[in-house]
């Protein structure tokens, strides 16, 4: 019997849940309320944008908003989701009163955090994530001669290649060490640094940012270091669930500040669903709640929530987070984690780690790639890895990520067939030797 | 207790095995013979300086002769072993005459099929293989106008895209009705063979050789649709075990012409080990024995065979051939087989297939990737693969390959978490894409 499903959010989850809908029963009813002016686009492209590889915002749409309509989606847009109630089976909707469900999917997805210091409420601070926003904000970026990007975290640092691309002089504050420290470790890292002066960028490590400076717009940044001078400043903070409206319908939230959900995508309330980065999800080797994944996997998460609110059944599975991004020259990306979360969280580990070549060492465009494999001490199952390369640096982070989820060990990558072919691949794979590595390491050569 | 080994050739196979040798224990003497000027270098490079890709011959060369004698590896070169005795454990050297071993490893590799047509013995036919040689042959074809090809093998494929880019009109003449056809599912090579034509390559499918024509030095090709003209002809036909010396000496050999050897690269004969084109491994498939694999193989099957000679322990497994090469402006790749080979051999398969693409769909450098999929029916187990697409096809097909050997399905890799980041990759990992496709065509979706 089709229902009519409600999405709270047009973001990947949301428009996942929604195509998920529509997959169980083509004749379910689905609406998606967005309080933004679009749908599908993408909103990974805009720091590209930015830094000009991709020439236009326009390029960034994927899909006409006729497109949705001829599927049997309806989109709100522009429209706030003002309350949940999850027992009359209601959300109220600004402008249109209340509105009610047979399943709810939530897909509110993230904030970037407060900065929480004095002058937060100055112009001239960037949230990148509107693509409405981004394309008044380039033309800030074409009068900037300096800015600040405040914190190293995966958006940060896709900012600050941009606008050094942009030929902008620009400062990276961070906390921490090095950056990216909650994710990758110093020497996956250090290439990327590297680059980046290269490129002339400023880095400001081991710094802390105490306040936005100007008065009505922002023209500085004060440090725990010292001053900054900015015409702006990219605020690029911690993601944050966005989950007010679910907390005060009663929802279960876990210790990151996610819903908690079970591997059908539901929620602790009945017929409410999640997906994406409101949720939290368990991972696949500590069992620890994460949020604030990526877009791929709130696409996924809503493609699953989606199909079980219009009647299907589908589990989704612990995950192991392949990731990677471009950073500086470079390209860097993992799957599980590093050494550095692996000390943090006392968990054990053998290293097997390789610096080799993406090609063959004669081949025009070869790179060097490091790769790190941690592995279970005894068994050595593969329980994380990063690396810093170029080309097909993604493809192997999929691959580490199935690795590890299949129980794959040291001694299986150790003895590992690869591919050489002189442009695209070196006589030795990283990989393998990596693991050769590490079973050396582990005294078991 | 070291003991002597001597190893009969000096390419990836034989190298390895010395290699491997010294690894069991750096008191172990181990003397290798080659027919040829040099050892460590890479043939596999060869065809890219004549497509000027590479600027020199002198790039192909991986280490100094001297590194060799540091290592405590004594090669001789241009000395060719005329016989094997493996009961008296002797060898006979041209010019040193009867030599004596504890352990041998025969690594002879392979010779180009005998084209068998009247005018074989014609100057102006390349068979490439030999560094010097080639840097002689790079003079020719500096003087040429036109050649002709025989046979779309892989060698074939990359000589036919180099003569290409060398600005010679080029023909390529095969008897199959694609290219590469005896490995490659026709939709993979279509593309390729598309970038041939834009490229001004002439290709003569469904065309079998006839005849060399000319007197002294050929001047043209007879096949069976026609004459056509040709300053020179590359010869690549089929890699045939070199094994001529082993089979006087009594080794078996298989149905492929390759010598038989167990998981430790041990022949039919004590302390007789075999490595790299002149042997023959097991499928991990289908069990069939399989010869003339590539490269990476033979210098990872000389390892094990040299480290067992040198009185180590260590096997190696039945192999799962990730493969992948450039061809046109293409990459192709894939693991196992593809739907042309499992049809010969009368394998029942669920196909799972998709177009993808290799980046976010917006950004510059975006290409086409199309993934098959092959799995058992019931069980779903992977068990092929092929692709054709840019970059990443070698990383995926060394993925594939493992995942082949470790059991995942279909069901698996349609869930399997995957990196998006524009630059790099797609919001949809087009592996994921085939394999649901491949779950829905065996009505489990
Ligand atoms: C600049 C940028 C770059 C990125 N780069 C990458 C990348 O390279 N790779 C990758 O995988 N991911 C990337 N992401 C994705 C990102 O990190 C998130 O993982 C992803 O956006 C999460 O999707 P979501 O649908 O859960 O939430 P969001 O994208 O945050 O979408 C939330 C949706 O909910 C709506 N909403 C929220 N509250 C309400 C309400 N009360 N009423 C109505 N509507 C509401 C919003 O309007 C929005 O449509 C990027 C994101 C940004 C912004
Ligand atoms: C042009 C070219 C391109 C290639 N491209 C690739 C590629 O892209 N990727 C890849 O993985 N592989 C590639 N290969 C590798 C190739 O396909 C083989 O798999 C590989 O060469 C096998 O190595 P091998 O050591 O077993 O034999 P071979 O390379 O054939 O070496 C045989 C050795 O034995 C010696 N020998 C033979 N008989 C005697 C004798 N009687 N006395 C003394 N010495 C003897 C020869 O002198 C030689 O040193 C390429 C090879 C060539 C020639």
């Amino acid at each position: 019997m089709p229902h009519k499903t409600v999405v709270v959010g047009g973001g990947a989850a949301g428009l996942g849940a929604a195509g998920g809908v529509k997959a169980a029963d083509p004749a379910n009813d689905v609406v998606v309320y967005t309080q933004f002016e679009d749908v599908a686009y993408s909103p990974c492209g805009i720091p590209y944008v930015h830094g000009k590889e991709i020439e236009t915002f326009e390029a960034l749409f994927l899909a006409e908003k006729e497109a949705y309509v001829r599927a049997g989606i309806d989109v709100h847009y522009q429209t706030e989701v003002t309350a949940i109630d999850v027992r009359r089976k209601t959300i109220q909707v600004a402008g249109e009163g209340e509105v009610s469900w047979d399943r709810l999917v939530i897909a509110t997805g993230f904030h970037y955090a407060d900065p929480g210091v004095p002058g937060s409420d100055l112009d001239g601070l960037y949230y990148v994530k509107n693509i409405r926003q981004a394309m008044e904000w380039d033309k800030v970026i074409d009068r900037a001669k300096v800015a600040v990007v405040v914190n190293a975290t995966p958006l940060g640092l896709e900012m600050v290649t941009a606008l050094a691309h942009r030929g902008i002089e620009t400062h990276l504050i961070d906390p921490h060490p090095w950056p990216l420290a909650e994710m990758a470790d110093p020497d996956i890292m250090a290439p990327v640094e590297e680059s980046w002066r290269e490129l002339g960028v400023r880095l400001h490590f081991n710094t802390t940012l105490e306040a936005f400076l100007g008065s009505g717009r922002v023209r500085g940044v004060l440090t725990s270091q010292g001053e900054l001078p900015a015409d702006f400043a990219v605020v690029a903070t911690h993601k944050e669930p966005e989950n007010r409206l679910a907390a005060q319908a009663g929802l279960k939230t876990g210790p990151t500040g996610g819903l908690i959900v079970d591997e059908r995508m539901a929620t602790s309330a009945r017929d409410v669903f999640a997906a994406g980065d409101c949720a939290e999800l368990p991972h696949g080797v500590t069992g620890v709640g994460l949020q604030g994944l990526t877009g791929s996997h709130a696409y996924a998460q809503g493609k699953v929530a989606g199909f079980n609110a219009g009647g299907g059944s589908k589990t989704y599975q612990p995950v192991y987070i392949p990731w990677g991004t471009p950073a500086g020259k470079w390209i860097i990306g993992g799957a599980s984690f590093g050494e550095t979360t692996a000390k943090a969280l006392g968990i054990p580990y053998v290293l097997g780690a390789a610096d080799g070549i993406s090609r063959a060492r004669y081949y025009p465009g070869v790179k060097k790639v490091r790769v790190k494999l941690l592995a279970e001490p005894g068994s050595l199952r593969l329980i994380g890895a990063q690396m810093v390369g170029g080309e097909g640096i993604k493809e192997r982070a999929d691959f580490l990520a199935t690795a590890i989820k299949f129980g794959l060990t040291l001694n299986d990558l150790a003895v590992m067939e690869n591919v050489y072919s002189p442009a695209i691949g070196a006589l030795n794979e990283p990989i393998v030797v990596a693991a050769q590595n590490g079973v050396n390491a582990a005294g078991k050569g």
